[in-house]
């Protein structure tokens, strides 16, 4: 059975820069998309800002195995119920993975529960990602490095929680180095950061990239049931202890009681 | 010069519930904060959720090295200004100690990024919290183990992220068993959680667990400047790139424009 | 293609001692790789200390998806010619998973770099370990915890890294907890220490424990090709250098030499 | 009472090679612990591999708060009783800081448990290290980063565990990056790799590498009693059980007996 992916794309640029429409024609989501399309173990649809829910209805998560989302000038106006509904599958088991402009997106920071800032400059200069671990899942079929003739910079400090592992660090000609590639878990949900992505480039047309992306959204596939309690906090009555307890002390709550949140 | 802790209480079962006013009659935070008193080399202040703010104007957290948190009954209560406000000043370096049933706290949940869920029961079991690293700063003159006759019990899966340390490790006599010391780095700022501590029994009487709230407060106190910048992310011009530069292709923005959030 | 899983047995004890020949007749080693091979995924074969390099010749090993590690009385028999062989597979790509009293054995303590201490209790007691992360491949089928009425107690504190994940946690009877379940990466090799399964007690007959170890071996699979130069240390010439560099200031080395170690 | 830092160097160019004996006259260590009697609250010795037992008695070891390592040629000659001393002690709670081509070292190798290579070039080219948590007290008085106009070149993968904190990334004038600074906990020891430092050129006299030294021994100092059990395993008798308990089951051991290693 495929993995079902969801390209999730802002599609603002796409329709009020000229650069942006002549590099991505069909738009960002699309061309992503397209690349997943090239492994036949891959299933990809894509959703926009502009949908209703942005696309991302409670049926249509539950119908997703892996999301992946490029958003840069309209982070805000993505509605705070719909993070908080995406967060929700993280952690119950949906993967992530988050791209370039990303970082400051609202699910991002959610997730991460840090600024996710950075130093930036849009100069068309090199970037050569390298890669961290060669045997890892997500670098197979790269070799020793990604170079891409044109990208946007990024550059430490990266405010993100330590990675469960570093992927790649990108160098760029201007003298900046950044994590480009970084993996989390959160709840039963893995996450993946990728930087390479800027608009006005590119990048998503470049076949390394795409090979990054769809080994990332099998990486990032966890086929176990989704944790749907992950949001729970169940009481275990005295009773159904499993060492045999009597109760001692004072008490706050009654039998059966909820907990307070 | 002292640390300067801060004592947040919710203080609201102290004044509704007999018997926690009975074992707390000045309130858990003032409690809390006598046992931190115990150390010359640290200055503690107590701040409760009915104050103005909560307690917690900007000036406050600007003037509070390490902030100790312990709420359970009105985490709904605390404001969401004021807990993106403290996640700023723990993100430029402000140490957190959160307690107990803070594990539900907004500002918990908010730095963590996960549900922060867990299993429960109150029968007033034994706890037996075992040292994981018996030469970690955090548990520094307790032994190799802290016993409470009463506790209430908390049972993983606790859903957090893997901790950059766990510093302790629960039994519990009806069965189950929870990382009940656990830290994070998050930003500039130190993160320590520590699970005892039900309003319904005298944990914060209990001298280990005085002797470890003050390792923690030293523990979780960074003397470095506070990172002021940690919410922005600047442009570096090309000219200022630490490499001679020239831009080229595509640009979005124009010089000196401000990114997007 | 089947994942090719080679079990490592000890085998001194199923020799000399009655108890252990009755609960493992045909050694502790059959017992777990028929437990692997209900699983039509995992082709299990099995090798023990007696053989010649311990049935462990570069050849095997080269041809070994994970690599699992029963010993407990003979540790100190094993050569360290091979100790070092199986570290590099390791290192390489190849998936170990290293059991109970395994803790102390040669290769554990040298991909660990940590003594791997603990404390001990045999008697019989009643072992229970809970699922940190329901969601985890290797807990898949196993419910919230896995019960063991017999088996020696490992208590904390356990002398290792701090894990990349802690699947399992186990409560004992006796009152002591222990991290039994915890996942690694070294070089391109996934590690899974897993902690039940003492000689005297017939754990490895279990349907859970087994259900675990299948998981463990799917999930410690790495399908990338082995990480052949994982020991070296290339030099690349100033002519190969990614950017166009020329050299300055004095040098240790010739062109082409070879760097120390 | 100051930090006891014991600076070890391998001595060996200082004597045999002119131009390095032309930066460093009174030898590496010494320019070493130079830079760190800068700070009033650390005492700075030097031990170097050509003393009985390279100066590393037990004596000399358990008078060391923090350990600082330089070596390059001469690793095989480091006496393997040494290393498992030096590792002991760590284990124990001593600070440890590699430097440079200490990658390489048997302690350091011995206590990450992998490979430890990496690419290199003798180039002369500009590092640059950048700053990855601005809060971190290894960095304090730094800035945002650390230029060097010439060192030697060091190339990711580098194959260690996945650190506790990226502390550094290095931008290399050739297009490599590298993770220059970074910590690991072992133990009850702090360990922290520091990348720079060729020795044909200034690097230890510069004065902001010396600031990183200064602050890293601090980092690294562990005021903790030594923990003289770490690699004991200890049995805890059945009746000396934290819970009342009586043994079942079949038994191996005979009550008092030591367990196998």
């Amino acid at each position: 059975m495929p993995v079902r992916a969801l390209v999730w794309g802002e599609n603002v640029h796409e329709h009020t820069n000229e650069i942006v429409r002549g590099v991505y024609p069909d738009g960002m989501h699309e061309a992503i998309a397209t690349g997943l399309r090239g492994d036949p173990g891959i299933l990809a649809e894509t959703a926009t800002l502009q949908e209703p829910e942005h696309g991302l209805t409670e049926a249509r998560l539950a119908a997703t195995d892996v999301l992946l989302w490029w958003g840069h000038a309209a982070h805000s106006q993505v509605a705070d119920e719909v993070v908080e509904r995406v967060a929700n599958h993280v952690h119950q088991g949906m993967g992530l993975i988050v791209l370039h402009s990303g970082h400051f997106s609202k699910i991002f920071r959610r997730l991460m529960g840090t600024p996710c800032s950075l130093k930036w400059r849009e100069a068309g200069e090199r970037e050569r990602l390298w890669v961290v671990n060669p045997n890892h899942p997500i670098v197979q079929g790269i070799g020793d490095r990604l170079d891409l003739p044109n990208e946007e910079m990024y550059g430490e400090p990266f405010a993100i929680p330590e990675p469960m592992e570093t992927v790649f660090m990108s160098w760029f000609e201007g003298g900046e180095v950044f994590r480009s590639g970084a993996t989390w878990q959160r709840g039963g949900g893995r996450i993946f950061y990728f930087r390479p992505g800027h608009e006005t480039y590119p990048t998503y047309h470049n076949q390394q990239v795409r090979t990054v992306l769809r080994n990332a959204v099998k990486w990032a596939h966890n086929p176990a049931p989704r944790w749907k309690l992950v949001e729970e906090a169940p009481n275990v009555p005295v009773e159904s202890a499993p060492e045999k307890l009597e109760t001692k002390g004072p008490r706050l709550h009654h039998a059966g009681q909820a907990g307070y949140r």
